[in-house]
């Protein structure tokens, strides 16, 4: 059986990379493409890495236009979803790849984002304690940030062990670019950003910062606290995380590095490395995997977590995608290639 | 019906590639995996982003090894599959990614690599005139180089049409830093090679030009001449080929655009860009695409076309891929998939 | 003795460089900095580079602003120029950085341009036959182009002593992106550029090809034909420029070799590198040099010359301040130092 | 007055960025250049962005070749430099780019080295609490390491104003690959770190915590623990640090601020940035300067400090001609350019 799917926001990045995974997806037939201000041009013109879908025409991003379809990917700026899923059916698929429906409690949402909290939809990480039985059969879904994706497949199995002090988290991400969107500004121009790093958006940084202790407390079962600071990298794709918490006392590595490799030994798209291999975010390009490395330092008394992604695949549409097979009950590794692009 | 398949030259970049697409493709189960000084180690600490198959341990490249499979890729150093090749069975379909069978005339062989010449094989670019045929049913194969590819592509249809002169082509390339191999050298170091460009192997790159001249002279019924110079892009991945011709007198651009999109009307990896849009090596990242753009430059009496391919994928693994799937009567795109990585 | 400089388009990347350099030069003093849309910042906030000069406000781009100096930078769009210069007096240098006065024939500028010819001024390239003797104690002085720069310099030697063909030049270039500007387009976005190569502006392209063309001639004494193309490469800064010309019969390599030698034996800023070494962009980071290394390619009869400059030292900002130098009656390395930055 | 100066490890990063600077500078006369392996070259060959010294032969690392100058600088392996400096004249100024004679307890040496302590020399980061007084006249100098540059200069105003906690500082560098070496590792090729990061070195990352723990209970007059993460970016200089610590109980960002601003105050090369402005490490390329920005996450109770350094220029070659600006009584910023380059 093949499912329809419909993607709005075609013409920037999270809507390109969705696109590339559905056309290679074998339970998926593609059907509206639309955008907003691109509307009226090809697909080939935006997007030219998608060489079978070339010639198709991007439609304006209506309800009417996305309806009809059995799924239906929302890649919208925040703020934009809440009204056209409002109005499309019950039983539609609908995957909201932005933050609008990621946060459980209004009132953190309120404060970080201003506006009118639109609700709570199921969060797309099935490798989170509990989180795949939620999907399964689920008509709405809150795609997870890219950031918050990596920091806690990073940090969650320690939490959910009981391994970790809840206060005092510290992480550092380094995104690639693609990670601050399509729209032009002068900061982001390859003049400006190759060959350099910098810190990156370090107030709006903060507003990844609840939907990580929210995912954290979760599995913690109490609150967590955490710092966080992304910075921008000199490439195109990839988040490498580095996440640090206090270990509580009388824990070792030992027990540390078995509940990581528990937590996952069963996932299809989150490895552990063998110990002594790194992780790079080359080994993930374009694939939906996230490998993670940790370390116990012992001097600082804190596990040091290093995890990478792809921001566009694992951190968006794959994510994505790997939840859409969840809640139509395919193959969750459908249209998801296993393998990475490198060097 | 399922083939299987023997990787050798696993640890370098052609063999991590040739594996990448193989781990897709529906009607290949991968067999045995060799190195040379690898030989013993997992292909997860050399490939990691092949996640799929990171326990599998690589062997040595004998012909004991090699032998059983349907297919046998060599991805070896020059001078090393002749006689490999000779030892492996006749019915077994052996695809050399190296140089060895790629020329006609011993004499060009000697001349330019100062050995004996090992034989010909059908030359795997089934874009070129007559080349699909020869590789149907075909049991040895010759991979093209990665810069012929890109140069072929790029003007067979203006001398397969007798619309260019035969003498004084000029070619410049620019590729990424895979095509120089995982071999490490100083000048290859990232820090020497990020944020600048050089011209490379301005002796060596002159060997890739019998392999351009043999190809063009094919198309053109006639010998025809070039110069060609390789430039070294601080990128991993991707060439960028601008080739240029002599247009015959009376000869104008509505007859060479007409040319070329016959020439790839029917082909499902190579495409002439609408007029207006000019192709980039990001939109080829991965995919087993070409993608060409043609100006006539009348001032100078010049035709100039613009030809990007992946160098590991469509120049190299791609390929091979490609021709393997035409030898065994497969779908001649199984396992490619059609998009690029992109941004 | 110091003379004083007002500098124009400060916040763009050539206006930034010519401030970098200037900032260092000891017979200068900074007086007026301008912008357009900018005016009112502090150059901290737009060009952090130049700590020195953090706390420099900006000033509107008028004819009052910039009076009063011994020196007028004008680093403006193409056709802003020539208003403004008309309202300085005639003793004050005018150093032109954009196009308007470099070409000497009205009906070409017109042709490419679309616009009144502003005029002729000397032509900021002293290592050219003549030049030099030309901007000493000149008052108007128009910048070469980057691109033309590279050119010139890679292939005046040959036509000047008589040893190449006039027609069928062609040349192809990398550039960094710095040489498309500041301004925000979507295809300078980092997230585009990085990793990637494209063909550049393949029709603005040819507005560089009549300014080559007229430095060729006159170093010919006869009209040399160019066909030109540029890329765009991933890096920030530098071009690397591949120029090839027909060799007259006759001609082998130790007169070629000769008469680059001899051209630029006792230029300060361009060395012809020993056989066998090839020139780097990377090598000219920063600094006002050009290197060169050239080849015969007997089999096509042509000879390869590879040229790297930095495109906004030797091709903008240092070739600007070399020519301030000579007019003025400087040493002509004042300011500009002999080192690039590598790696 | 003019100083003699000797280099050795001339053909790698350090070594080549020292000269660089020792070129520009007006009162050093540069004396011998040596090198290991590669004595009996020219510079050019090693170092062809050095064009002024293109010329200069490579001798042996020899204390007969550096004696008889009044400025030796060591850029050696680590363990390499307290043999020749025993064999230096008292009154000679050696300058130590490596390891050796940074840490001031011989049990932290020989626990993080495994040999045996070659001594103390005053550590050459002026811009530290009473480090300038001690490196006036001094004979020896101790460089200090590129990572603990930039986190020595991002945390002691804090640490010495009493305004943090002791314990629990977390760091997260990033550094361009020339901080790796010019040594030819596989990891290291521009294959394999363009368009990707990863961790680095995490064991060997260690060796830099003594160091950075040592500077910081300088400040604070107490000891400070701190962990360390270094990773790796896809450019060839820059370090961009976020180092972070807990802010004690009543101190607010007021205080904060006017801590780091009066401590930098009059320094020439370390630059607060203006509120609203973050660091990029473009803005410090080849320049000397560290720029800093600093935030109070109250919800964290931690100050972020982001610190960035050229790790070739501030963090290794600038440093050693600023301390030895200093011993020898000149101008602290002679030879020591006060713009970068950028874009």
């Amino acid at each position: 059986m093949t499912f329809t799917a419909a993607v709005s926001g075609a013409s920037g990045y999270a809507g390109g990379e969705i696109l590339r995974l559905l056309a290679n997806h074998p339970d998926i037939e593609i059907g509206a493409i639309t955008a907003h201000s691109n509307a009226g041009s090809t697909l080939g013109e935006l997007q030219p890495q998608l060489h079978s879908l070339a010639d198709r025409m991007l439609q304006d991003t209506t309800p009417e236009v996305l309806a009809g379809h059995d799924v239906v990917f929302l890649a919208l700026p925040h703020g934009a979803s809440a009204d056209i899923a409002a109005q499309l059916p019950a039983d539609t698929l609908v995957i909201d790849a932005g933050a609008d429906h990621r946060l459980q409690d209004p009132a953190v949402w309120e404060k970080f984002y201003g506006s009118p909290h639109a609700g709570t939809w199921p969060y797309g990480l099935p490798e989170l304690p509990g989180h795949r039985e939620s999907l399964a059969g689920a008509r709405r879904i809150a795609v997870p940030g890219c950031y918050p994706t990596s920091v806690l497949l990073a940090l969650a199995p320690g939490f959910a062990a009981g391994l970790l002090e809840h206060d005092d988290v510290v992480v550092v991400s380094a995104s690639g670019t693609s990670g601050a969107g399509k729209a032009v500004k002068a900061n982001l121009l390859g003049s400006e950003v190759m060959g350099g790093m910098s810190p990156y958006g370090v107030g709006g940084g903060h507003r990844h910062t609840p939907e990580m202790e929210q995912g954290l407390s979760l599995a913690a079962g109490a609150p967590v606290s955490l710092s966080f600071t992304p910075t921008l990298a000199p490439m195109a794709r990839g988040i490498l995380t580095t996440a640090t918490a206090k270990v509580r006392p009388g824990v070792g590595y030992a027990a540390l590095r078995e509940a990581w490799e528990a937590a996952y030994a069963d996932e299809p798209f989150v490895r552990v490395l063998p110990e002594g291999q790194w992780p790079t975010t080359k080994s993930v390009l374009g694939s939906n995997h996230a490998t993670l490395q940790l370390a116990f330092d012992e001097h600082a008394g804190r596990v040091i977590v290093s995890a990478v992604i792809d921001n566009l695949t694992k951190g968006t549409a794959g994510g994505a995608v790997q939840s859409m097979n969840i809640a139509l009950g395919l193959d969750e590794t459908a249209g998801l290639t296993l393998q990475g692009i490198a060097p």
